[in-house]
């Protein structure tokens, strides 16, 4: 089924899908427990090393769902070079002045208008934990990344090759 | 904040994005409670009326974790078109063999390879309970869709207008 990736290849294709797709949908766990998403920037110009970071508004809804229940999923979705990503974390709300600086951009502008300074801007980080992605060039094929233990500690992570047919 | 829209308009709005859109990202609860998501195909031909249908293996991971945890998010997204959809709701694994031959496409033969009569076939099919679409024509403005009421009941939903600026 496949050649074998290292976690590096994998890591970098993730990475690559993560870039270029940008726009994610967020799922989060409602306070009825349901899950929802809603579509948000990952900020491309930012090399994901396994952290996601979302400009929010700190009194969101979605602020107040992973306040109290923290799992979340971000989606990418390339529909026509058939490439997807699901990245498995956890959530918290950042307000740090200089991480808020440091990941501005000004096309945020359209979102936040007075930019760092808009009253009540945040940053919404997800650490991803797991992650695992389809390649539609190779046949759709997923892998699954093990971002945890590599990312976190320094210790080779589990690959946990993962090879499926899952687009159904 | 734009114009009010009926109810009618909303599902006819989300119905195009779903329709357009197609393969969506389906987001489950694995058994360890964290969410993860597949790219799955809606079987485009289908007209979405609160059901969404996609073909699967009965002995597949995500069959699994609907049967433990029924309560899913199905996102769509268009990127180019700024077109995003979030769909809430139930899945269940449907065996039926009239439905499976209802709803297959052709196209589907590169995953079943025995066509309807693929070993372990099956369909998941997801209850919409709430919807809710930006549309970046207008702005990116948010509506939101309650499906449970209208179209299980034939009684009139809950508009539950909902404009926010999700997209951060």
């Amino acid at each position: 089924m496949g050649e074998e990736k290292t976690h590096g290849e994998k890591l970098g294709k993730l990475r690559e899908i993560v870039k270029a797709v940008d726009i994610c949908m967020l799922t989060t766990v409602d306070e009825g427990g349901h899950l929802r998403s809603r579509p948000m920037s990952n900020n491309r110009e930012v090399e994901f090393d396994g952290d996601l970071w979302f400009f929010t508004y700190g009194s969101s809804h979605k602020v107040d769902e992973v306040g109290r229940v923290p799992k979340v999923c971000a989606s990418f979705a390339d529909i026509d070079g058939q490439q997807y990503a699901s990245v498995t974390g956890w959530a918290e709300v950042v307000r740090d002045r200089a991480k808020i600086e440091e990941l501005w951009q000004p096309q945020l502008k359209a979102w936040f208008p007075e930019g760092t300074q808009t009253p009540d801007i945040a940053l919404l980080k997800v650490e991803a934990e797991r992650a695992e992605y389809w390649d539609g060039s190779q046949s759709m094929v997923a892998h699954a990344v093990s971002l945890v233990s590599s990312l976190v500690t320094g210790e080779p992570a589990q690959l946990g090759e993962n090879e499926k047919l899952d687009l159904k």
